[in-house]
């Protein structure tokens, strides 16, 4: 099952051509993009995922997004919907078609089911490897073409980086900086718990602001954790009680296994933490 | 005036849509590329652009490219062109439909005419500024899961770069690494000219090969100029006899302003070099 909408309020088949060849999203990776988790009907997180939307359209020097028709598309992804319980819900915009800016954006939502990994990963967590992402913390607020922070679709990086977690009989990845910092997953953000506290590394080292560790947190505290946003290295990770990769299709996915070592079970924590973060949504 | 080819050799309009919404170039800027001048019917450096299109497939665990194939896609746009006597031809490859692997990778060839800008750009030259990629020369041997030297379809920061020296008042970015090493610009090789000798840096350091720029050190060579391929910094561009952007569509053009300040006139350098270049398609 998959829905698609665009931005003009129409619905097309998904399984039909739509795009141009010209269009700058396919030749240059230029546009931006969210994947917004929706349950019962109910996407989570969806304004904050629109202000992301908004953030990186504006890091890209795309024009500001507009929020309604964004509701509307996204809507009637919602209202089509005819497969399970579940939807990730994407929202794509490029800069539109080379050389015809009158044309303006190409925007759409679209639905798709839920990958059967992805299922798999959220119940047993995943394998990851840290990998040198050759940036140092400082670099994004000094060097902001680089587009660190926009979720932009130049994801070919971050699909590299996990099939190079593949080689190495891992899942998925852990970005370092070039001083050892911690900065994100290919397509999550790193949440670490430690003594009834979560960390996360703060987003101006170059990183996304986590949709999902942000309800993560905010369902901690309500169960009595305490939150905090600092730097982190590769050894907080294996010294704690419990490393996870939060992103909106997987939720809150345990890492087990980090650089083939086996990290203490954190099965207890994840149940904890999983559970605060679905109270959110309750 | 626009030709476009599939890989399967077929024609196709290019103002019509083609292209799913879940090809996975767009959703994640997963694919590669290359553009490739054509002047008079023939292609440039055709043979080294393949090459190159390979190595890209390599880093990013694509299938090999078909060379037959593209050759004759290539072909079929040469063929049925009726524009100008130069074509810009690109050659796009993505990774295909998302959870589709069986339907393979999208190819197409599409030859557009050459932009305005760039015939004006070969005439007069360019502004450029210095742009730091944040990346130090090492880190393209010891993580090739960040695709330097890759002719990725995620060219978001190199668009971005190039918005940047808009807001500069300048036109073109040479990337340096953290080092203060030149890199290469956003869709261009650098190359400098000093007493009689060209220098480029090595591929090694994070970058493209260049190659207009290899076809512009065979002419070179043949007109009596040394060559020579090492590593500069930024005080050797202001130093030099004359600063160069090479890539395919733009030729071997010349820098007259770098940061905001007019190099020495570089005019008699660049008629000479253009020549040389020009030489090896006569």
């Amino acid at each position: 099952m998959r829905v698609l909408a665009f931005l003009d309020g129409t619905l097309a088949d998904p399984d039909a051509a739509h795009i141009r060849v010209d269009d700058l999203g396919l030749l240059r990776g230029d546009g931006i993009f969210e994947t917004i988790l929706v349950v019962g009907g109910k996407p989570r997180e969806f304004g904050p995922h629109l202000d992301r939307l908004a953030r990186s359209a504006a890091k890209m020097d795309l024009p500001e997004p507009d929020r309604a028709a964004w509701e509307r598309a996204a809507g009637l992804v919602l209202e089509n919907w005819d497969g399970g319980d579940e939807i990730a819900l994407k929202l794509v915009c490029t800069r539109g078609v080379e050389g015809d800016p009158e044309a303006g954006p190409t925007g759409f939502a679209l639905g798709l089911e839920i990958d059967q990994k992805v299922i798999k990963a959220r119940a047993e967590g995943v394998a990851a490897i840290t990998l040198d992402r050759g940036i140092d913390p400082a670099l994004a607020e000094r060097a902001p073409w680089l587009l660190l922070g926009a979720k932009s679709l130049s994801y070919g990086i971050n699909m590299a980086a996990i099939r190079e977690a593949g080689r190495r009989g891992a899942s998925d990845v852990v970005f370092t900086a070039s001083d050892g910092s911690v900065l994100e997953g290919p397509t999550s953000t790193v949440v670490v718990a430690k003594d009834r506290t979560l960390y996360t590394p703060p987003a101006n080292i170059g990183i996304l602001p986590g949709t999902t560790q942000a309800g993560l947190f905010r369902g901690a505290e309500k169960a009595g954790w305490s939150v905090k946003v600092e730097s982190l290295r590769v050894p907080d990770l294996l010294d704690a009680d419990g490393v996870f990769l939060a992103s909106s299709v997987r939720k809150v996915t345990r890492v087990h296994t980090l650089d083939g070592t086996a990290l203490p079970d954190s099965s207890k924590v994840h149940a904890e933490l999983a559970a605060a973060y679905e109270a959110e949504y309750a």
